[in-house]
């Protein structure tokens, strides 16, 4: 009897449960007996809350059902397991727990954090002679992991993204001439800029694409901005400009926390401010007096499953089968990555990270190199590599005319 | 030679132009020999700003991609006509592009405003001795307009927000009940709730749906939220909660506006608030110490046409084609409109309204008897009258995985 645990970590992504349920094909086919399931993560395994997935998947139409369900279907956490030598009960309380349930392998879904707790808990149990092994296999909206090409959940973040600023161009631009109108849409991405990248995307033959693009990878000043944007509306009324919400200033301080100071000090008097898509639309109303508008995609884009895009579920999909293959094999403390090997006609590899440590506390940021500052946007380097992760459309299961799910409660 | 001229007017849709669709195709095929469009409605008519429809749409392609283009593809305006006792000037001007452009007839497609203009414009002619018609076409994602069944472009916007719900509802979960969580989402729809009791769609057996709406139809009491969402809380730990942008107090004051005053006066301490969401979420921070979020759908709701509903942007087509019909006949000062015939099946007529003056300036609220004031839900009725509007998918048209609009610029 081959028993498999698997969990997912940190903030979910409309595709995690795509590689779950690849996880799941994957592992009943190579010929483990069991895959459980654990809810919450890790949190969730120290409290024994664990499901055996039989009891969901082996109806096939629910594992597609789950492969479009967004969110993290085992429910997810964000806990810091922290080094064995000060935690060593808590370790040695999973290994009790894996014990009890003759649980020979464990599957982690998850970003940098996780991957730190798959290496520790291999670690241990390399120390400490048990018989488990760890695979970690990551996801992350952010695309900030390092090592692999690119995360499992970002390609279809992208591709809502580009898909709502092509639809966001169009509604501001309903005015043309006769109402200069400009959008402001804050992406997600505290550190890394990838996602909000992306909104160059939006631009084809068709569509005139967003008109400036301000990533965290470059300080942001306030002035400078206001010029900018007041340029761009001598050329044209209608203007649609992405933001990360983790712009900074020279000085390291992030726009979404400016508060009273010189430059705002009349229009802002309050301390938690909701983000910088609000702020700077204040700032350019007043400064430029025209129509402003700030639109936050908040967790719709990290959610937004009926937008998947085709390329990253499959790729997804294909990650958890990789880890439920090389849990089989009995490989421990490694991670599934994919390696771009071509990106006309796009090609990877799904392949094996060794040295986990590597990967956690490590953020990927957009090359330099990359981004074309004197024109606050991205260079074709950039959209080459984005463009490939959205293509494809996932087809969704419709009833009564909305996409359906598939949740634990139900 | 017949000449017909049609202009899109107020806010956009994503289905408006699936009205536009609908007027070219059935203007040329009953014989007008030109289809103008105006740019910008009646203000861009007043400055002749006239294309020939011919030289974007005799390609059929060109048409479907009108279909699935949100926003107004000849431009808006927000422009009010007034009496003509006061304006006689403007009306003359008008009279005199449409006679330069030997123009027979003209179609507004819009909401009230629009319908007033229709109205005005038919008057004038009819008393002046002009010899053009005027037809009116609806829209409006509010879904305000009286004599109408339901209007074109709502339940594309019913079936966006129910969708994105449904996403948001997993989500918000997927902490379960380690960390309970509170997401309330913001939707459009300033004096009526049809929007936000849209949300009620979302639930079905395989999604427990929203856990509460709040509409502007029923008085908002922030105190009795509190205590109403601490109930909750008892119950769940993933709390999603549907509010109107548009909630007010009993003494008429918009939630949205609400700035120092005792209960908010240690929180808020700026006037030009984001919305109510951001305030009624950090409200509940603060007096339950929870983990809140403020979702504001903005104007995705009114563009996202990748989500249309095909029922919505089929029966958006067919006024169009209606409108042309009643315009070729040399009708005026009329309105096309939706009758229910039956709700399973759904089956509706199109019809005509003689007295448009009746639509403007009355803004269709959600009967009381269908709103469930104990339970911050709205009645089965209400979602029985909702469901069809919902009910269908329009096929994109997606090129390098992202879906294809037109515009004018192009």
């Amino acid at each position: 009897m081959k028993k498999l645990i698997v969990g997912q970590s940190g903030g979910p992504t409309s595709v995690i449960n795509g590689t779950l349920a690849g996880v799941y094909y994957e592992a009943k086919k190579k010929g483990f007996d069991k895959v459980y399931g654990m809810l919450n993560g890790i949190e969730g395994l120290l409290q024994e809350r664990i499901i055996d997935l039989d009891d969901y998947f082996q109806d096939k139409n629910n594992l597609e059902l789950l492969k479009r369900t967004p969110s993290s279907f085992l429910g997810t956490c964000r806990f810091k397991l922290g080094g064995f030598e000060k935690n060593e009960e808590t370790y040695e309380k999973i290994f009790k727990i894996l014990d009890k349930h003759s649980i020979d392998s464990l599957i982690y879904i998850g970003g940098n954090d996780s991957m730190d707790t798959v290496e520790s808990l291999s670690d241990y149990a390399l120390l400490k002679k048990k018989k488990q092994n760890f695979i970690g296999v990551p996801k992350t909206i952010d695309n900030d992991l390092p090592i692999t090409d690119h995360c499992p959940g970002f390609g279809s973040a992208c591709k809502y993204i580009a898909t709502t600023l092509r639809e966001i161009i169009q509604d501001n631009n309903c005015y043309g001439d006769t109402k200069p109108t400009i959008a402001i849409v804050e992406i997600m991405g505290r550190h890394a800029g990838w996602l909000t990248a992306s909104s160059a995307l939006a631009k084809d033959e068709t569509c005139e694409g967003v008109d400036a693009i301000y990533l965290p990878e470059i300080p942001f000043n306030i002035d400078t901005f206001v010029k900018e944007t007041e340029e761009l509306l001598k050329k044209k009324s209608s203007i649609v400009i992405a933001v990360s919400e983790g712009i900074k200033t020279e000085d390291d301080q992030f726009i979404c926390e400016l508060t009273d100071n010189n430059l705002l000090v009349d229009s802002f008097g309050h301390k938690e401010l909701s983000g910088c898509a609000e702020i700077l639309s204040k700032v350019l109303k007043e400064k430029l007096n025209v129509k402003t508008r700030a639109i936050t995609l908040s967790t719709l884009q990290r959610a937004a499953a009926h937008l998947a895009s085709k390329t990253d579920l499959e790729e997804s999909y294909h990650c958890g089968m990789k880890g439920a293959d090389l849990a089989y094999q009995g490989q421990t403390g490694k991670m599934v990555y994919m390696s771009r090997i071509s990106n006309n006609p796009y090609k990877i590899k799904y392949k094996v990270f060794d040295d986990i440590h590597k990967i956690a506390n490590i953020e990927k940021k957009i090359p330099l190199e990359w981004i074309d500052v004197d024109n606050n946007y991205v260079k074709e380097e950039l959209i080459d590599y984005l463009k490939p992760l959205i293509q494809g459309e996932v087809k969704q299961i419709y009833k009564d005319g909305l996409p359906q799910h598939i949740s634990l409660k139900k």
